[in-house]
């Protein structure tokens, strides 16, 4: 029989492509998701680009194309904890996948109410998972997403470790090496909930020898992985709103309806990037190879590094885009250079996909097919407040350079 | 005009002698309390030995003492935001002094329903000030009552800091100074949530300048403060159950009816103690000597280190108690030894009371005084499973002396 394995927020832009991937591994999926990114669009007034089918529609699609089982349970983690607990017990899956969190930085900062509500969801979804495996008594790998952000976005001297570091302190006898874990960092309430969350998965590993992995990802561009890709109906979603497009794939949707792309700041800050294929194949590293030592593994999912310049010039050079500058609603370093040592997951298997490699189909198979579903009131920034001394107000200022 | 406080958690143990202590002082103080504490002595079918008055008999007594007026709002601060945040524009207050949070480990660990609650309760709780703080636009000092616990309970080669400390790390071009946080532990998930907290005011103070002050404390011994020592009905609070009760505490009352004082493990377990009469002092420190600097305030709010076995047999020596030893539900370091450095607090002028000087005040005029009040069920350890390999069956095992 094979195993099971519960993926939290399996409809999403990283959950559903994961679903895909394991069942296609033969893993036995079962998809808890609430849909609530789907109802934050009504919210927002927002839609994927590409166009999702509902869930049922999604796996049922599934099954006529690979005779595969994939089955869906409407919970919302954060509240429903007896359901959870309950389905870890009948399942004992092998692994859970937690992707069920607010994701996005820019909606976690547009007013109280998204500050709460992504504190409210994002720690009660991680705590009542690590609780129910507790209560369960069954021994589950917790995989969680996390996020590179929590690492920093300021210039290191090193490559940013794996979560953990050897330094030396001062004692009363000289100097000595002690471990410390690296610095947590929250640019945003979202970040700051994944460092929330990196404080419970020591306490549930150290008190409950609770297996756990955080997989801390940086930004994932592309849209399809290799089984999204076998029939429209299984697409995978692809933001380009100012709350969840990430900076790349409004650079890519903007140079393709011809806006402007817009560069908050200078574009000098560095991040991290994967494509979401390799990401898919993170999870499955992480789950075919649990930790074994008595600490919460840290891997940084990162590929390639890069500032977002950089990246929008990759853009205008294969749509001839212009390029405009606005002030930064973040409160970050205008310049920072970024690398992460990713050995990890190198160690294990990963394969990188560049952006050099990928770019092209992205403009060409997903900007430009479905381009005529782009709102584009959307891609600039909106009324989002980072903090009270910067009001974004999507005038552009003065190109620094 | 004097200058308005709000104490979150006013009706509490440290909140109480708190809002008194600074009412006294001439702040006009605004008790903030959802009056849950009361509420779970019914769930846990337990009781302050000492017997405490309900709120606002406690504050009309102060009043008519006094002519100070203490104000009181019923407001359960971890769902009602809008009451904070109408509050706080109300008030502008000087300084919010926070501790409504559930404070007690044992509690804390009881079981998933104790663990969630705990969980919800403190970081909206935290979140909710934090965020009200920043939407009313007021400067408001938040004051957080922290815990040495999330400094970790083992031997460190040096005095534990005061958050941060100055490490060297190896570079690309060789040895460099950085400042890390000191590790963020958690013994229990009642500290899970104290570590929770910290990076919420690390954001908040990044973020939006908030300024914050996390005074981690020690245990606090000792039952009354100057002012609450004015009248009976002014009597602070005082636990002395297994969940509820600090171990100093239970070893009192123990010993007071004959009880033999129990120690988990072998008592050399080490820990940090505070007066209850520094604590309000340190409060007031904090609040009249805000933070200027970019950063959280650190102080470590601690008196004297003790280990258990020390304390135990000062408590033998009044008392010709007896000690028996029991298995130990913590999964902790069998011995370690704490040291603080408090230097912070000293430089304000904090001037330290010591066990020596308030041990027999303790047991003539509380635990004496109050013992026909104990039920003797509650002081031993009962069906709260801290992991899930340790079972606590209240068995005591082989004396290891």
């Amino acid at each position: 029989m094979s195993e099971n394995i519960i993926i939290m927020g399996g409809d999403g832009f990283c959950g559903w492509p994961t679903s895909l991937h394991l069942s296609n591994l033969g893993y036995n999926v079962t998809i808890v998701d609430n849909l609530i990114r789907r109802k934050i669009d009504v919210d927002l007034e927002c839609d994927s680009l590409t166009p999702i089918k509902p869930i049922s529609q999604r796996i049922k699609k599934w099954y006529d194309l690979t005779g595969k089982t994939i089955k869906f349970e409407k919970i919302d983690i954060s509240l429903q904890y007896n359901k959870i607990l309950n389905l870890i017990k009948e399942l004992k899956p092998k692994a859970i996948v937690h992707f069920a969190e607010q994701r996005a930085a820019p909606t976690s900062m547009i007013s109280s109410y998204w500050k709460r509500y992504t504190v409210e969801n994002n720690t009660n979804a991680t705590h009542n998972i690590l609780c129910a495996v507790v209560e369960s008594g069954i021994d589950v790998h917790v995989v969680h997403l996390g996020t590179t952000g929590t690492a920093g976005y300021v210039t290191t001297p090193m490559d940013i470790p794996e979560g953990y570091l050897d330094v030396k302190v001062q004692t009363d006898k000289g100097e000595e090496i002690m471990e410390f874990p690296w610095p947590l960092h929250s640019p945003s309430i979202y970040h700051m909930t994944k460092s929330m969350d990196f404080l419970m998965f020591e306490f549930y590993n150290n008190n409950d020898n609770i297996k756990c992995t955080d997989l801390r990802q940086g930004i994932v561009w592309g849209c399809q992985t290799k089984e999204t890709m076998m029939d429209e109906n299984l697409i995978n979603r692809w933001d380009y709103d100012h709350w969840y497009g990430t900076a790349l794939n409004r650079f890519l949707i903007q140079s393709t309806i011809k806006h402007p792309i817009t560069i908050y700041g200078r574009g000098l800050q560095t991040r991290a990037f994967i494509h979401i294929q390799n990401t898919v194949e993170c999870i499955q590293l992480a789950i075919e190879n649990p930790p074994i030592k008595d600490k919460v593994r840290v891997l940084n999912q990162v590929t390639e590094c890069h500032n977002l310049l950089n990246l929008a010039n990759k853009i205008k050079l294969l749509t001839d885009a212009e390029i405009k500058y606005y002030k930064n609603p973040r409160k970050e370093a205008p310049e920072n250079k970024l690398r992460f040592d990713n050995s990890g997951l190198l160690k294990l298997g990963l394969n990188s996909i560049t952006l050099d490699d990928g770019l092209l189909y992205e403009i060409n198979e997903i900007a430009k097919k479905y381009k005529d579903r782009c709102d584009i009131s959307k891609v600039m920034v909106d009324n989002c407040t980072w903090n009270k001394n910067i009001k974004i107000d999507g005038i552009g200022y003065d190109n620094p350079q």
